[in-house]
Protein backbone atom coordinates (compact mmCIF):
# COMPACT_ATOMS: atom_id res chain seq x y z
CA UNK A 1 0.00 0.00 0.00
CA UNK A 2 1.14 3.24 -1.06
CA UNK A 3 1.32 6.10 1.16
CA UNK A 4 -0.78 8.30 -0.38
CA UNK A 5 -3.29 5.21 -0.79
CA UNK A 6 -2.61 4.75 3.45
CA UNK A 7 -3.56 8.48 3.87
CA UNK A 8 -6.72 7.96 1.64
CA UNK A 9 -7.91 4.94 3.81
CA UNK A 10 -7.38 6.89 7.05
CA UNK A 11 -9.91 9.39 6.07
CA UNK A 12 -12.48 7.03 4.98
CA UNK A 13 -11.66 4.99 8.51
CA UNK A 14 -12.62 7.86 10.75
CA UNK A 15 -15.42 8.95 8.61
CA UNK A 16 -17.90 7.79 10.97
CA UNK A 17 -17.02 10.07 14.12
CA UNK A 18 -20.38 12.29 12.77
CA UNK A 19 -21.82 14.57 15.45
CA UNK A 20 -18.28 15.28 17.33
CA UNK A 21 -17.47 19.31 17.02
CA UNK A 22 -13.98 20.12 15.92
CA UNK A 23 -12.59 23.68 16.23
CA UNK A 24 -10.23 24.38 12.88
CA UNK A 25 -7.44 26.98 12.19
CA UNK A 26 -8.16 28.49 9.26
CA UNK A 27 -5.74 30.56 7.54
CA UNK A 28 -6.51 31.02 4.33
CA UNK A 29 -4.07 29.27 3.22
CA UNK A 30 -3.68 26.04 1.11
CA UNK A 31 -2.60 23.93 4.17
CA UNK A 32 -5.60 24.65 6.49
CA UNK A 33 -8.06 25.01 3.69
CA UNK A 34 -6.97 20.79 2.96
CA UNK A 35 -7.00 20.90 6.87
CA UNK A 36 -10.76 22.19 7.03
CA UNK A 37 -12.25 19.63 4.18
CA UNK A 38 -10.24 16.37 6.12
CA UNK A 39 -12.30 17.57 9.17
CA UNK A 40 -15.31 17.60 7.81
CA UNK A 41 -14.95 14.48 5.70
CA UNK A 42 -14.16 12.72 8.62
CA UNK A 43 -17.97 13.66 10.19
CA UNK A 44 -16.82 16.48 12.52
CA UNK A 45 -19.07 19.74 13.08
CA UNK A 46 -16.35 22.21 12.24
CA UNK A 47 -15.92 25.42 13.87
CA UNK A 48 -13.48 27.86 11.98
CA UNK A 49 -11.13 29.80 13.52
CA UNK A 50 -9.59 32.69 12.53
CA UNK A 51 -7.07 35.16 13.52
CA UNK A 52 -6.45 39.45 12.37
CA UNK A 53 -2.83 39.30 13.70
CA UNK A 54 -1.95 42.36 12.00
CA UNK A 55 -0.94 40.30 9.24
CA UNK A 56 0.32 42.28 6.42
CA UNK A 57 -1.62 40.03 3.66
CA UNK A 58 -4.82 41.38 4.22
CA UNK A 59 -6.01 38.87 2.06
CA UNK A 60 -5.37 36.05 3.60
CA UNK A 61 -8.59 37.07 5.96
CA UNK A 62 -10.48 37.36 3.03
CA UNK A 63 -9.00 33.81 1.52
CA UNK A 64 -10.27 32.38 4.95
CA UNK A 65 -13.50 33.69 4.48
CA UNK A 66 -14.03 32.24 1.31
CA UNK A 67 -12.72 28.94 2.27
CA UNK A 68 -14.91 28.99 5.28
CA UNK A 69 -18.06 29.53 2.86
CA UNK A 70 -17.00 26.98 0.77
CA UNK A 71 -17.11 24.34 3.35
CA UNK A 72 -19.96 22.86 5.95
CA UNK A 73 -18.47 24.88 8.88
CA UNK A 74 -21.24 25.92 12.03
CA UNK A 75 -19.69 28.76 13.00
CA UNK A 76 -16.92 30.94 11.65
CA UNK A 77 -15.55 33.20 14.50
CA UNK A 78 -12.52 35.79 13.90
CA UNK A 79 -10.48 36.61 16.86
CA UNK A 80 -7.94 40.26 16.58
CA UNK A 81 -5.16 39.74 18.70
CA UNK A 82 -1.99 42.24 18.37
CA UNK A 83 0.96 39.79 18.03
CA UNK A 84 2.02 42.89 15.58
CA UNK A 85 2.90 44.98 18.57
CA UNK A 86 5.17 42.41 19.83
CA UNK A 87 7.07 42.77 16.26
CA UNK A 88 10.03 40.61 15.94
CA UNK A 89 8.64 38.67 12.13
CA UNK A 90 8.72 39.94 8.58
CA UNK A 91 4.97 38.99 8.57
CA UNK A 92 3.52 41.56 11.09
CA UNK A 93 6.69 43.67 11.77
CA UNK A 94 6.66 46.99 8.64
CA UNK A 95 10.45 47.07 9.05
CA UNK A 96 11.47 44.02 8.09
CA UNK A 97 11.92 43.03 4.10
CA UNK A 98 10.03 39.96 3.31
CA UNK A 99 12.73 37.75 1.94
CA UNK A 100 12.37 37.02 -2.01
CA UNK A 101 15.54 34.89 -2.41
CA UNK A 102 13.45 31.53 -2.88
CA UNK A 103 13.33 28.52 -0.25
CA UNK A 104 16.33 27.09 0.90
CA UNK A 105 17.73 28.82 4.23
CA UNK A 106 18.65 25.73 6.42
CA UNK A 107 17.72 28.36 9.38
CA UNK A 108 14.60 29.43 10.91
CA UNK A 109 12.95 31.53 8.30
CA UNK A 110 12.20 35.58 8.99
CA UNK A 111 9.12 34.98 8.59
CA UNK A 112 8.73 32.72 11.61
CA UNK A 113 5.99 35.24 13.92
CA UNK A 114 7.12 34.41 17.66
CA UNK A 115 5.48 31.97 19.22
CA UNK A 116 2.45 32.08 16.54
CA UNK A 117 1.03 28.71 16.41
CA UNK A 118 0.90 28.49 20.59
CA UNK A 119 -0.65 31.80 20.91
CA UNK A 120 -3.52 30.00 18.39
CA UNK A 121 -3.55 26.97 19.55
CA UNK A 122 -4.19 28.64 22.58
CA UNK A 123 -7.24 30.50 21.66
CA UNK A 124 -8.62 27.23 19.89
CA UNK A 125 -8.23 25.56 22.94
CA UNK A 126 -10.25 27.92 25.03
CA UNK A 127 -12.98 27.56 22.78
CA UNK A 128 -12.85 24.29 22.35
CA UNK A 129 -13.09 24.54 26.03
CA UNK A 130 -16.59 26.25 25.76
CA UNK A 131 -17.82 24.63 23.04
CA UNK A 132 -17.58 21.14 24.47
CA UNK A 133 -15.04 20.59 21.64
CA UNK A 134 -12.33 17.39 22.02
CA UNK A 135 -10.83 17.98 18.64
CA UNK A 136 -8.72 20.76 17.31
CA UNK A 137 -7.21 20.90 13.81
CA UNK A 138 -4.22 22.86 12.59
CA UNK A 139 -2.71 22.29 9.35
CA UNK A 140 0.88 22.75 10.28
CA UNK A 141 3.61 20.84 7.99
CA UNK A 142 6.65 19.97 9.14
CA UNK A 143 8.50 19.22 5.47
CA UNK A 144 8.21 22.10 3.78
CA UNK A 145 8.18 24.59 6.84
CA UNK A 146 10.89 22.61 8.83
CA UNK A 147 12.74 25.81 9.50
CA UNK A 148 9.70 26.45 12.15
CA UNK A 149 10.13 25.23 15.30
CA UNK A 150 6.32 25.21 15.90
CA UNK A 151 5.64 23.09 13.24
CA UNK A 152 7.20 19.87 14.40
CA UNK A 153 5.28 16.72 15.81
CA UNK A 154 6.97 16.67 18.77
CA UNK A 155 5.91 20.62 19.32
CA UNK A 156 2.06 19.36 18.45
CA UNK A 157 2.51 16.22 20.98
CA UNK A 158 3.57 18.50 23.78
CA UNK A 159 0.97 21.39 23.43
CA UNK A 160 -1.49 18.56 23.52
CA UNK A 161 -0.04 17.11 26.95
CA UNK A 162 -0.30 19.97 28.39
CA UNK A 163 -3.26 21.28 26.82
CA UNK A 164 -4.67 18.10 28.82
CA UNK A 165 -3.39 19.70 32.10
CA UNK A 166 -4.71 22.70 31.75
CA UNK A 167 -8.72 21.98 30.99
CA UNK A 168 -11.51 20.98 32.54
CA UNK A 169 -11.71 18.11 29.77
CA UNK A 170 -8.25 17.37 30.47
CA UNK A 171 -9.11 16.91 33.85
CA UNK A 172 -12.68 15.68 34.21
CA UNK A 173 -13.27 14.65 30.83
CA UNK A 174 -11.87 12.37 28.48
CA UNK A 175 -9.22 14.36 26.87
CA UNK A 176 -8.60 16.86 24.08
CA UNK A 177 -6.72 15.81 20.70
CA UNK A 178 -4.87 18.22 18.55
CA UNK A 179 -4.67 16.67 15.14
CA UNK A 180 -2.30 18.04 12.20
CA UNK A 181 -2.96 15.47 9.70
CA UNK A 182 -0.84 17.31 7.11
CA UNK A 183 1.98 17.32 9.61
CA UNK A 184 4.72 14.72 7.65
CA UNK A 185 3.24 15.00 4.24
CA UNK A 186 4.41 16.89 0.76
CA UNK A 187 3.07 20.06 -0.17
CA UNK A 188 2.45 17.64 -3.27
CA UNK A 189 1.02 14.94 -0.85
CA UNK A 190 -1.37 18.15 0.32
CA UNK A 191 -2.63 19.23 -2.75
CA UNK A 192 -3.44 15.40 -3.97
CA UNK A 193 -5.57 15.13 -1.00
CA UNK A 194 -7.10 18.40 -0.87
CA UNK A 195 -8.10 17.83 -4.70
CA UNK A 196 -9.54 14.42 -4.14
CA UNK A 197 -11.47 16.05 -1.27
CA UNK A 198 -12.65 19.05 -3.59
CA UNK A 199 -10.92 21.92 -2.63
CA UNK A 200 -11.00 24.71 -4.63
CA UNK A 201 -7.52 26.04 -3.88
CA UNK A 202 -8.21 29.29 -6.12
CA UNK A 203 -9.93 30.46 -2.90
CA UNK A 204 -6.47 30.03 -1.39
CA UNK A 205 -3.75 32.53 -0.99
CA UNK A 206 -0.27 31.62 0.08
CA UNK A 207 1.78 34.47 -0.78
CA UNK A 208 3.24 36.34 1.56
CA UNK A 209 2.76 39.70 -0.35
CA UNK A 210 -0.33 38.95 -2.16
CA UNK A 211 -2.10 41.83 -4.02
CA UNK A 212 -5.85 42.92 -2.17
CA UNK A 213 -7.31 41.10 -4.90
CA UNK A 214 -5.14 37.98 -3.85
CA UNK A 215 -3.07 37.64 -6.72
CA UNK A 216 0.46 36.11 -5.39
CA UNK A 217 4.03 38.07 -6.12
CA UNK A 218 5.53 34.66 -7.37
CA UNK A 219 8.84 34.87 -6.49
CA UNK A 220 8.29 34.98 -2.53
CA UNK A 221 9.43 31.44 -0.63
CA UNK A 222 5.68 30.89 -0.07
CA UNK A 223 4.70 30.95 -3.82
CA UNK A 224 7.97 28.98 -4.27
CA UNK A 225 6.66 26.25 -2.15
CA UNK A 226 2.85 26.31 -3.87
CA UNK A 227 4.13 26.30 -7.56
CA UNK A 228 6.47 23.38 -6.97
CA UNK A 229 3.79 21.53 -5.16
CA UNK A 230 1.31 22.18 -8.17
CA UNK A 231 4.01 21.05 -10.74
CA UNK A 232 5.01 17.68 -8.27
CA UNK A 233 1.37 17.05 -7.90
CA UNK A 234 0.63 17.21 -11.75
CA UNK A 235 -2.25 19.72 -10.84
CA UNK A 236 -2.95 22.37 -12.69
CA UNK A 237 -2.17 25.55 -10.59
CA UNK A 238 -5.46 27.90 -9.94
CA UNK A 239 -3.28 30.55 -8.18
CA UNK A 240 -2.93 34.36 -10.27
CA UNK A 241 0.38 35.21 -10.18
CA UNK A 242 1.79 38.72 -10.69
CA UNK A 243 5.12 37.90 -12.19
CA UNK B 1 14.85 25.48 58.58
CA UNK B 2 11.17 26.41 58.12
CA UNK B 3 9.39 26.54 55.29
CA UNK B 4 9.44 30.65 54.64
CA UNK B 5 12.95 30.71 55.96
CA UNK B 6 13.90 28.61 53.07
CA UNK B 7 11.91 30.80 50.70
CA UNK B 8 13.64 33.68 51.41
CA UNK B 9 17.22 32.09 51.26
CA UNK B 10 15.92 31.28 47.64
CA UNK B 11 15.39 34.44 46.74
CA UNK B 12 18.56 36.03 48.51
CA UNK B 13 20.29 33.39 46.47
CA UNK B 14 19.02 33.89 42.89
CA UNK B 15 19.08 37.87 43.38
CA UNK B 16 22.31 37.50 41.60
CA UNK B 17 21.21 37.41 37.89
CA UNK B 18 21.06 40.99 37.48
CA UNK B 19 20.91 41.77 34.18
CA UNK B 20 18.78 39.14 32.61
CA UNK B 21 15.54 40.06 30.87
CA UNK B 22 11.82 38.62 32.48
CA UNK B 23 8.55 38.71 31.32
CA UNK B 24 6.45 39.29 34.63
CA UNK B 25 2.48 38.82 33.95
CA UNK B 26 0.78 41.40 36.25
CA UNK B 27 -2.92 41.46 36.81
CA UNK B 28 -2.88 43.88 39.46
CA UNK B 29 -4.13 41.25 41.56
CA UNK B 30 -2.28 40.31 45.57
CA UNK B 31 -0.23 37.37 43.86
CA UNK B 32 1.06 38.75 40.78
CA UNK B 33 1.96 42.00 42.59
CA UNK B 34 4.18 39.58 44.99
CA UNK B 35 5.69 38.00 41.68
CA UNK B 36 6.69 41.18 40.22
CA UNK B 37 8.13 42.01 43.16
CA UNK B 38 9.91 39.10 43.80
CA UNK B 39 11.48 38.72 40.35
CA UNK B 40 12.48 42.51 40.38
CA UNK B 41 14.82 41.25 43.81
CA UNK B 42 16.16 38.07 42.15
CA UNK B 43 17.45 41.05 39.85
CA UNK B 44 15.78 40.87 36.34
CA UNK B 45 14.87 43.35 34.42
CA UNK B 46 11.15 43.35 34.44
CA UNK B 47 8.82 43.59 31.29
CA UNK B 48 5.54 43.77 32.65
CA UNK B 49 2.48 42.26 30.68
CA UNK B 50 -1.14 42.63 31.42
CA UNK B 51 -4.46 41.75 29.52
CA UNK B 52 -7.19 43.79 28.81
CA UNK B 53 -9.18 40.30 28.55
CA UNK B 54 -12.97 41.79 29.11
CA UNK B 55 -13.02 41.30 32.65
CA UNK B 56 -15.63 42.62 34.33
CA UNK B 57 -13.26 44.00 37.00
CA UNK B 58 -11.86 46.96 35.40
CA UNK B 59 -10.01 48.06 38.65
CA UNK B 60 -8.40 44.85 37.94
CA UNK B 61 -6.21 46.81 35.25
CA UNK B 62 -5.88 50.53 36.98
CA UNK B 63 -4.34 48.14 39.71
CA UNK B 64 -1.78 46.66 37.16
CA UNK B 65 -0.61 50.36 36.49
CA UNK B 66 -0.33 51.13 40.46
CA UNK B 67 1.37 47.98 40.91
CA UNK B 68 3.84 48.54 38.32
CA UNK B 69 4.30 52.42 38.77
CA UNK B 70 5.54 51.10 42.70
CA UNK B 71 7.94 48.53 40.80
CA UNK B 72 11.45 48.94 38.81
CA UNK B 73 9.72 48.15 35.23
CA UNK B 74 11.29 48.67 31.92
CA UNK B 75 8.31 48.16 29.75
CA UNK B 76 4.57 48.01 30.52
CA UNK B 77 2.50 45.76 28.08
CA UNK B 78 -1.36 45.93 28.23
CA UNK B 79 -2.30 43.75 25.28
CA UNK B 80 -6.20 43.64 24.30
CA UNK B 81 -7.40 40.63 23.53
CA UNK B 82 -11.22 38.87 23.31
CA UNK B 83 -12.01 35.84 25.21
CA UNK B 84 -14.85 37.48 26.53
CA UNK B 85 -16.33 36.32 23.09
CA UNK B 86 -15.79 32.94 23.85
CA UNK B 87 -18.05 32.86 26.47
CA UNK B 88 -18.30 30.51 29.56
CA UNK B 89 -16.73 32.41 32.59
CA UNK B 90 -18.55 33.84 35.21
CA UNK B 91 -15.24 36.19 35.04
CA UNK B 92 -15.96 37.74 31.46
CA UNK B 93 -19.55 36.89 30.51
CA UNK B 94 -22.33 38.70 31.85
CA UNK B 95 -24.57 36.10 31.70
CA UNK B 96 -23.46 34.38 34.92
CA UNK B 97 -23.60 35.56 38.42
CA UNK B 98 -20.30 35.66 40.30
CA UNK B 99 -20.90 33.21 43.10
CA UNK B 100 -20.70 35.07 46.75
CA UNK B 101 -21.25 31.86 48.71
CA UNK B 102 -17.79 31.77 50.10
CA UNK B 103 -15.00 29.39 49.16
CA UNK B 104 -15.09 25.75 49.68
CA UNK B 105 -16.52 24.21 46.46
CA UNK B 106 -14.82 21.07 45.89
CA UNK B 107 -14.90 21.16 41.62
CA UNK B 108 -13.63 23.90 39.46
CA UNK B 109 -15.13 26.89 40.35
CA UNK B 110 -17.75 28.68 37.74
CA UNK B 111 -15.02 31.58 37.64
CA UNK B 112 -12.60 29.84 35.92
CA UNK B 113 -11.97 31.57 32.47
CA UNK B 114 -11.17 28.75 29.50
CA UNK B 115 -7.91 28.31 29.10
CA UNK B 116 -7.26 32.02 30.30
CA UNK B 117 -3.33 30.97 31.55
CA UNK B 118 -2.41 29.33 28.37
CA UNK B 119 -3.57 32.09 26.62
CA UNK B 120 -1.47 34.71 28.98
CA UNK B 121 1.47 32.07 29.20
CA UNK B 122 1.72 32.04 25.05
CA UNK B 123 1.64 35.79 24.74
CA UNK B 124 4.77 35.90 27.42
CA UNK B 125 5.81 33.73 25.19
CA UNK B 126 5.67 35.54 21.84
CA UNK B 127 7.11 39.04 24.16
CA UNK B 128 9.24 36.71 26.01
CA UNK B 129 11.43 35.72 22.23
CA UNK B 130 11.14 38.70 20.34
CA UNK B 131 12.97 40.31 23.72
CA UNK B 132 15.31 37.45 23.97
CA UNK B 133 14.11 37.20 27.73
CA UNK B 134 14.36 33.33 28.89
CA UNK B 135 12.75 33.73 32.02
CA UNK B 136 8.71 34.00 32.13
CA UNK B 137 6.82 34.62 35.65
CA UNK B 138 3.15 33.95 36.72
CA UNK B 139 1.72 34.33 40.07
CA UNK B 140 -0.11 30.70 40.05
CA UNK B 141 -1.59 29.54 43.05
CA UNK B 142 -2.10 25.99 43.27
CA UNK B 143 -3.58 26.07 47.52
CA UNK B 144 -5.43 28.34 47.01
CA UNK B 145 -7.03 27.92 43.54
CA UNK B 146 -6.81 23.99 43.89
CA UNK B 147 -10.05 24.05 41.71
CA UNK B 148 -8.46 25.53 38.58
CA UNK B 149 -6.21 23.17 36.27
CA UNK B 150 -3.89 25.69 35.11
CA UNK B 151 -2.85 26.38 38.05
CA UNK B 152 -0.72 23.02 39.32
CA UNK B 153 2.66 22.67 39.31
CA UNK B 154 2.27 19.34 36.28
CA UNK B 155 0.32 22.29 34.09
CA UNK B 156 3.58 24.70 34.46
CA UNK B 157 6.13 22.18 33.89
CA UNK B 158 4.33 20.62 30.65
CA UNK B 159 3.43 24.22 29.34
CA UNK B 160 7.36 24.93 29.91
CA UNK B 161 7.91 21.58 28.20
CA UNK B 162 5.94 23.00 25.73
CA UNK B 163 7.57 26.33 25.29
CA UNK B 164 11.25 24.91 24.67
CA UNK B 165 9.67 23.12 22.16
CA UNK B 166 7.77 25.76 20.14
CA UNK B 167 10.83 28.83 19.99
CA UNK B 168 13.92 29.59 18.63
CA UNK B 169 15.21 29.60 22.26
CA UNK B 170 14.20 26.44 22.99
CA UNK B 171 15.65 24.83 20.10
CA UNK B 172 18.64 27.03 19.30
CA UNK B 173 19.30 28.51 22.51
CA UNK B 174 19.22 27.48 26.44
CA UNK B 175 16.02 26.47 27.30
CA UNK B 176 13.20 29.19 28.95
CA UNK B 177 11.71 28.64 32.62
CA UNK B 178 8.58 29.31 33.47
CA UNK B 179 8.59 30.66 37.15
CA UNK B 180 5.81 29.97 39.42
CA UNK B 181 7.28 31.00 42.69
CA UNK B 182 4.35 31.20 45.00
CA UNK B 183 3.06 27.55 43.14
CA UNK B 184 2.91 25.92 46.44
CA UNK B 185 2.67 28.96 49.16
CA UNK B 186 -0.38 29.69 51.31
CA UNK B 187 -1.92 32.93 50.80
CA UNK B 188 -0.28 33.74 54.23
CA UNK B 189 2.65 32.85 53.32
CA UNK B 190 2.42 35.13 49.79
CA UNK B 191 1.68 37.81 51.94
CA UNK B 192 4.82 37.39 54.39
CA UNK B 193 6.84 37.40 51.64
CA UNK B 194 5.84 40.25 49.54
CA UNK B 195 5.17 42.35 52.67
CA UNK B 196 9.20 41.64 53.52
CA UNK B 197 10.24 42.62 50.18
CA UNK B 198 8.20 45.78 50.55
CA UNK B 199 5.14 45.10 48.98
CA UNK B 200 2.18 47.90 48.77
CA UNK B 201 -1.06 45.51 48.83
CA UNK B 202 -3.54 48.36 49.24
CA UNK B 203 -2.94 49.10 45.14
CA UNK B 204 -3.91 45.20 44.88
CA UNK B 205 -7.23 44.21 43.61
CA UNK B 206 -8.72 40.83 44.47
CA UNK B 207 -12.30 41.02 44.35
CA UNK B 208 -14.52 39.60 41.58
CA UNK B 209 -16.40 42.43 41.80
CA UNK B 210 -14.69 45.66 42.70
CA UNK B 211 -16.37 48.66 42.18
CA UNK B 212 -14.69 51.46 39.92
CA UNK B 213 -12.56 52.83 42.99
CA UNK B 214 -11.24 49.62 43.32
CA UNK B 215 -12.91 48.86 46.94
CA UNK B 216 -13.81 45.15 47.62
CA UNK B 217 -17.32 43.42 47.74
CA UNK B 218 -15.95 41.62 51.10
CA UNK B 219 -18.08 38.88 50.36
CA UNK B 220 -17.07 37.16 46.78
CA UNK B 221 -14.81 34.04 47.21
CA UNK B 222 -11.64 35.94 46.15
CA UNK B 223 -12.50 38.36 49.09
CA UNK B 224 -12.68 35.69 51.47
CA UNK B 225 -9.70 34.12 50.76
CA UNK B 226 -7.73 37.44 50.90
CA UNK B 227 -8.98 38.56 54.14
CA UNK B 228 -8.12 34.82 55.86
CA UNK B 229 -4.90 35.15 54.33
CA UNK B 230 -3.96 38.63 55.83
CA UNK B 231 -5.67 37.24 59.46
CA UNK B 232 -3.10 34.19 58.90
CA UNK B 233 -0.01 36.33 58.16
CA UNK B 234 -0.86 38.31 61.02
CA UNK B 235 -0.93 41.36 59.03
CA UNK B 236 -3.11 43.91 58.50
CA UNK B 237 -4.74 44.13 55.64
CA UNK B 238 -5.60 47.45 54.08
CA UNK B 239 -8.27 46.50 51.55
CA UNK B 240 -10.93 48.65 51.62
CA UNK B 241 -13.96 46.76 52.02
CA UNK B 242 -17.47 47.80 51.22
CA UNK B 243 -18.66 45.16 53.26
Amino acid sequence: MTKEHKENQDVVRTGSSGGKKAVVLVSGGLDSATTLAIAAHRGYECFALSFDYGQRHAAELQAANAVVAANRVVYHRVVAIDLSQLGGSALTDQAIAVPTSGAGDPGIPITYVPARNTVFLSFALAWAEVLGAKDIFIGVNAVDYSGYPDCRPEYIAAFETMANLATKAGVEGDGLAIHAPLITLTKAEIIRQGSRLGVDYSLTVSCYQADPDGRACGICDSCHIRREGFFAAEIADPTRYLT
